[in-house]
């Protein structure tokens, strides 16, 4: 069992924390928020008083912030976890941000001689709190063995995508897809409806040949397709359109970076923001289609 | 067994010909092309000298013709098939086109006193040779019940997607999605390649969660990562680019006559026309990420 | 003095006709819309009971339609314009068609005997009315020689932009300039605003350096600016979204026959789509500002 | 006649800083790179040996670097310009960034008692060796006041755009129209050549209609139309696609912080980057029309 120390206590972080408590690792939580810091109700753990206070005597630290300024803040500002970690700590951050500052982290962290893994999640509220994430971890083979049995408190599918940055890189390009792929079912039934096709016959159609994608399988945008799809329930979800932005910024500027064109991302960002401007940002991406299909007459 | 007039002796509708002539059926076989007619070799079936003398006493009629402009001249024109039709024959086209032609030709079709099916093919070359294409059908039940075991001697799976035009429908509605798919994939894989992101790894996490997809188990644009794909042999294929683009841009019109925006096809549309004029129009359209890769330096 | 048939009497082609009065001519005027046909008032006129009739006894044709299936049926069809008038007859064609349908009739004019002008114009009602259109003329130059004087009683600014189906293409190709740059404004003035930037202080810059065009000098989309834009009398306007559509679209169909990508009008196209479909329709087009700004709070 | 800081001698800094010393005003010039210290080589400047250096004793600081990163670099830094110049200071400066950034840095400057300007430019190299350079300001009016003497040794037109970072907000937004608008030249011009019609006859209409730009009159992307275009010399310029991609960047990134859609921009950056990639980074952007043109046969 660790010594962990655990910052940022939010809709992820909360329960991430909690399922490692319930694996027995002991625990001292931090968030810079007063207030998500005194929610956190569980007296297993202890609490921090700073960043610094979490790191100390940890042999462990995992973040979980909502962005590559407050990775780089909690990890590289005075007082952070890289300042305070002892040498020799494992720092794991679980945030989703850009590949560029989680390359950069990790090299300070190198050069302050700790070891440091980008390990992005997928699998949302749901996944956090009954354990089930999925996490890609960047970084050397070592840390990921001395990680990975920690990492498995939280998550079910724990995977190695190579070296620092490649947890984030292979999220991004996995999100790129499942996306865009919203925006395209999005456009299929509305063609559909406007062209008078059932519904019903282009799900079984598509769900059985050359369309078919897991997309389709659980986040199908019609209602009455598919037993756990937002449609059914009015779009009403954990994931939202401002969240499904965030990630298909990351690839555009991951792109952008890197010299890789993203035309369809692109397309889809500008879908996802009209949407989200004209009362879709809280909802679950798949709600994309009220956009393409127009307010009703 | 039913006497068949077969129009259209190209790639797809020579060997459907074929298995209709091993389902025992009788078939009076015609190409407006006579290099065409000529090369259909198999004896059992009788060569047409006219559209006329293939619809004469015909039961039923099938046709595979490229383009909806050989629909219209086939049926509608002077000594076409419906002014030579008999009473009550059932005309059959199995021609991918556009929904606005697919319905005027059963409009006057019905009003010729004749039924019709738009019954739209998918397979490929391989699915017509081996019998196993997909036949997505629209016209009425009574006909649809009528045609489905004569269709069963060219397709394994036949199924009703409504009246008039649907078949079409459903076809251009579930290959917008497959086709946009490919520009994705193309995306994704030429990110991870820019980020130094293995394209294995990408591979497995996408093809074990949200990002999987038919396109991605059967077309994945990098070599090495399924077994079958067109990237594993230079992107040479049956299919191509300029074919997609044919059936992306059928769905963009539909979109245009009915009021549904499609614009992740459009920017579809866009790369595959970029792609074509630089070298990728008779390359498996999964080639796509070559146009986003770039040229090699 | 010339004796003209003249097909269309619409918001356009009832103006026109006019004109050509006005200036002397002799006119049979025809509308497949009995009540269009009666709304026109001049009884300067005659009015013919078909295109026939139309044809009968006329130096010239002139037609005003809105579409290419209506340049088809009223030329090609059974008694249309080609089959009724005389030999020698030049026929000028003013409605904004597609350039292969303009060539297919016009190949199909000399075959008959006949000359004819693809003469689309810009100007909108107001220029129709007060006869200042400019008219794009494709043809041979002596048939252009024969017309110019005509088309004069109609337009300001008559010109010859090459063979036959070239007045088309320089229509659309100028088009696909003026409406993609609408877009532009509307993306720019939203940045502005949602930036804080006053729109005065963009406006001035821009229409002094190097963002300065023809569109924002007559229908910059922020009120106050310029004292004839649509935008300060609520986008009220006589060209609408869903025109613009029509010219956007043909640009993009011409790309698509020629094998010409056009990536940013088919971006322009998907967005007045979807403005369209939520209130823009009959709006001026410079009313896209609306759809990138999103609704009010 | 003042004493100025001057930091950034690269392209555009070199030039401006010599006409500033030209002006009569006394400089102390820097650059981190001591290669481009080490070129400039009027001696009526000084050298400085640090940021700290060529702020000591100015009365106004002016910079010109390539990015956001370098301006936050140089103003925020340890050792850098807010930290050493003396109250009073009015700090100018002219790298084209980020309106956050620019925001932020100026936000600083007021804690630490010191007036700043955003004040990027425009015109080019060509315009900073002339002194013809549009220069465009946020900030305070008062401030504004004292520098516009001084940025009149540099540029023609110095206008005050509103508060801190609208300087950036209007530079961007212009930019946006102009850069986009050599796409839809460049698709323009492409189609008419596709459809057989003169690119001169384009020229005409274009220029003397709805599609005129200061673009088109200065930048057509066809040789022979206009004199100066890059067009007539293979599209060598000072100007990049390199550099119009960091443009539309800027206003990308910008509308994403304030929640604009910029999807026609986006499709712009996707073609640009397309283009970079295959062999047009180093050309002039209107260049733009190789992409869509395609290779030659």
């Amino acid at each position: 069992m660790a010594r962990i120390g655990f910052v940022g206590l939010g809709r992820m972080g909360g329960p991430m924390a909690r399922n490692l408590l319930k694996a027995g690792h002991a625990l001292k939580v931090y968030d810079n928020d007063p207030a998500a810091l005194a929610r956190f109700d569980d007296n297993r753990a202890e609490k921090a008083r700073s960043l610094a206070d979490a790191a100390a005597g940890a042999e462990l630290i995992v973040s979980m912030v909502p962005a590559g300024s407050n990775v780089r803040e909690a990890y590289l500002g005075q007082g952070g976890l890289i300042a305070s970690a002892a040498k020799g700590t494992v720092l794991l951050d679980c945030s989703t941000i850009d590949v560029a500052t989680a390359k950069e982290v990790a090299a300070r962290a190198r050069e302050a001689g700790l070891a440091m893994l980008d390990a992005p999640v997928t699998g949302g509220v749901p996944g956090a709190v009954n354990g089930t994430l999925t996490i890609m971890c960047g970084g050397d083979a070592a840390t990921f063995a001395k990680a990975k049995p920690i990492l498995a408190g939280m998550g079910r599918n724990i995977l190695h995508a190579g070296e620092s940055g490649m947890g984030q890189a292979v999220k991004i390009c996995n999100n790129l897809v499942s996306g865009s792929t919203m925006v395209l079912l999005g456009e299929a039934f509305t063609l559909a409806e406007k062209l008078g096709l059932s519904a019903r016959t282009l799900f079984e159609v598509m769900s059985t040949g050359t369309a078919n994608s897991w997309i389709l399988n659980h986040l199908c945008p019609v209602p009455g397709m598919v037993a756990e799809a937002p449609a059914n329930r009015e779009f009403q979800a954990n994931f939202t359109s401002t969240l499904m932005l965030k990630d298909l910024r990351l690839a555009q500027s991951a792109g952008e970076r890197s010299g890789a064109p993203t035309p369809m991302v692109a397309t889809a960002i500008s879908l996802f923001q009209l949407h989200a401007n004209s009362g879709g940002a809280d909802l679950d991406p798949s709600s994309i289609i009220q956009l393409l299909r127009g307010p009703a007459r």
